[in-house]
């Protein structure tokens, strides 16, 4: 087995050998296997690229799309691989573009407020830099410890902070990247304000790679708020919950963070790791204020007065940064500690309007029980991003089969509550069947002939985003 | 001379009637007259319309679309006509779609923190709305109390609150559109957060009528500040308030205002009203700080004092809405006031990043003594946006031709500092000449062929954004 070999003739190999170095190019089958997976349980079947390529720099880029463009070979580019819809599972083999090699923080500009990064540089060192300038990149996606800037700018990641500070799009000012053909194009600006034609910055953001290669991107940063304080809130019920958050943000506070977990997911946690969590109730908030030293206390003591009116229980506030991390690692481990329950976890992305989430989180209840699955539910509840985190088996066919008629129902649950499919983890190959569902046909006939424009041989991360064909 | 006729057959304009009903079709002489300009001074020459449209909901804008697409008439949307860079004008006649009858505010949603509007509605109307319910919408162009929502997301509108609160396009969260072809689509969707496919709505935003028209928007709004104070600081040079400004934001404040204005404008206001503005300093800054009233206060002074620190003089703090409402009178009337200098005021809209602003200053003083025009200079200092107003009279044939030299060297300039075009007016025809010089090639390409994708025959909005052919 450890025999097969790519598919791609030798005289491309030898070539792309030319361009980006032997040393950069991964041909070996153990090799390919490693990439022939993202952070997505996919099941039984392998995908695996035919060649592995570690460019250096958007040159390297370049001459390799040239190539690949010629030879109509599909090209995945790949940050961590923490995607979780199958973005950088090489469906169709071809060359997948690990962007490792390129990760430079190329400047911070603590005058102008952005930074310019390459694409591999891994988003939480991006904030530690920044933050050692006295300055905030606030996108947050679970992944930041391994996730890259140019998978991030790819996805327009999000994360808890969304409700008060958007997601990953919001930051992005400006982008060079490369496109099918091989044209290095820069979009954007180093200003917060343009409006010199459309808005292409916005288009390649989030496009999950199907219309250009991102080489280097320019980020706008904020100052870094004075303080940060950390609620943990626990309530009787989700309904409650949620009424809670109405409240904190008809008191005109906009919290940092409001994130949200279910029973299931503080009784998992607690089972593998003890944090202190209450097994025995229905929800709980974790919130975060910050901003100016003046107002952030008010604001805790607001937000705690608040919870404590909608019933909430056990409020726990951090007086200090280890108090904060503490409330922050129950958090964090969540995702962890889901994923030692069996073998596969896999975690929906639905988003519904805030006020919809009561309906939501009842209706994934109710479609969990009726396919008999495991469910832990969590999520950020300020923006309607909730992800129920199933935990299975997918050797077991029956499950898997079960599985895959809950999402459909849960995708219907959260279009018919004026939501949709994905709020931050994209759609990839694994919701691409139910873009229809969500999309009016011309939209869908929009985005196919955009796609058209900028990738005509359709080499850029094919069968993702549309169904495949 | 009032007899001309429209170039439109009979039975187009029949057909027009019958879907919008005779009394929104204007065809009079006198009634396209009015149609034939916007607010920017464009010399002598007449674009009238064949026909004024002022259609009453979208399935009208979808019926009247068809018969344009089918007949390959070009249709020009306006809301107020504000536009500063010809883009309501019809350079080749066609129909007007005048959306003042599509002015309702369909609902404010309190509790998800958004507002969806027909695109008629007045942007102050909007925030006026949304004040009621404790609700901010922060996009405030200056034209904000006769510009509408459709025209201000059609140009991805700015204004003053621009470094903090973002411009227009940081608001949509989904449009509904009619496309060339009568197709009434939706994007975006009603969720703060949405990776469901690629970002139409951003795509939409700022395209200034040329891919689709807009016929509902839902906007984002934010919890109302609870306080805000204004701030007036002089002095001695542009370098020493960039400087103060550069102070502000390394002390972490974000003003949600940081505008300047020049000698030669607080000249020129003082001329026609006196507002205590000091006419023997070299610029002003104007600063709002707002938020949590436990933090405002401090800020405002520490603001104060890092003016002070950097040379400012006669700073004064407002200390009730009236006091900050007569510093912003002083600043909003600016325009109004070299609008009295002479017959014409054109206002370019260039934008570079912040810490070139006094490059910038020098180089528009440089080119205005060159071709002996007179400039004032205001602009939104924060976000690098510099609007210099040339009072100039149009008719004057040796003038025209000198201003139209200095314009070509002020977008050289930008270039040249790593700025843009436009900040915030957009492109228009008066500025599509200049596009290749801010785009490469290849992305002027990728947007035609957006366009092109859109719009195949080219009946929206035509011959604007892109060079006239």
């Amino acid at each position: 087995m450890n025999t097969q070999l790519t598919k791609l003739k030798n005289n491309v190999i030898e070539e792309l050998k030319k361009i980006a170095g032997s040393a950069n190019i991964l041909t070996e089958y153990e090799d390919r296997y490693c990439y022939a997976y993202d952070a997505t349980a996919i099941g039984e079947e392998l995908y695996l690229p035919d060649v592995v390529i570690l460019p250096e720099n958007k040159y390297q880029i370049s001459e390799i799309l040239k190539i690949a463009n010629e030879n109509s070979i599909p090209i995945i580019t790949r940050g961590a691989g923490t995607n979780l819809v199958g973005g950088c599972v090489p469906l169709k083999g071809g060359i997948i573009l690990h962007t490792s090699k390129m990760n430079k923080i190329i400047n911070i500009d603590k005058n102008n407020l952005q930074c310019t990064a390459e694409p591999g540089v891994i988003v939480e060192k991006l904030q530690q830099e920044a933050e050692k300038q006295g300055l905030f990149y606030p996108p947050d996606p679970a992944s930041l410890k391994v996730s890259t800037v140019g998978g991030s700018i790819a996805q327009s990641s999000g994360g808890p902070r969304g409700f008060k500070y958007g997601t990953t799009k919001d930051y992005v000012l400006a982008l060079e990247a490369v496109l099918a053909d091989g044209t290095i194009i820069k979009t954007g600006g180093k200003t917060i304000k343009n409006v010199t034609g459309y808005n292409l910055n916005q288009l390649i953001t989030g496009s999950e790679g199907t219309l250009a290669i991102i080489t280097e991107a320019t980020l706008r940063l904020i100052p870094d708020p004075e303080e940060r304080q950390v609620l943990l809130a626990c309530f009787d019920s989700i309904d409650q919950a949620v009424k809670a958050v109405t409240g904190i943000i008809s008191a005109k506070i906009t919290p940092s963070t409001l994130d949200i977990m279910d029973k299931n997911t503080m009784q998992t946690i607690e089972k593998f790791h003890k944090t202190g969590l209450p097994t025995d109730m229905d929800a709980v908030l974790v919130l975060e204020v910050d901003g100016f030293k003046e107002s952030v206390g008010v604001q805790a003591e607001q937000v705690a007065g608040i919870c404590r009116e909608f019933g909430a229980e056990n409020i726990r506030t951090s007086r200090n940064r280890q108090e904060a991390d503490e409330i922050w690692f129950a958090r964090r481990s969540a995702f962890g500690a889901v994923a030692r329950l069996s073998p596969n976890v896999l975690t929906e992305d639905a988003v519904v309007p805030r006020n919809k989430i009561p309906d939501m989180v009842r209706n994934i209840r109710r479609i969990a029980d009726k396919y008999n699955l495991t469910v832990c539910i969590m999520g950020h509840i300020g923006d309607g991003n909730i992800h129920p985190n199933f935990s299975l088996d997918l050797r077991n066919k029956d499950e898997a089969k079960r599985f895959e008629k809950a999402v459909e129902e849960l995708f219907d649950a959260a279009l018919s509550l004026g939501g949709t499919l994905s709020g931050e983890h994209g759609i990839g190959f694994s919701k691409s069947a139910f873009m229809h569902k969500a999309l009016d046909k011309k939209n869908l006939e929009l985005m196919k002939s955009i796609k058209n424009v900028f990738d005509p041989k359709g080499i850029l991360n094919p069968d993702k985003v549309f169904e495949r064909r």
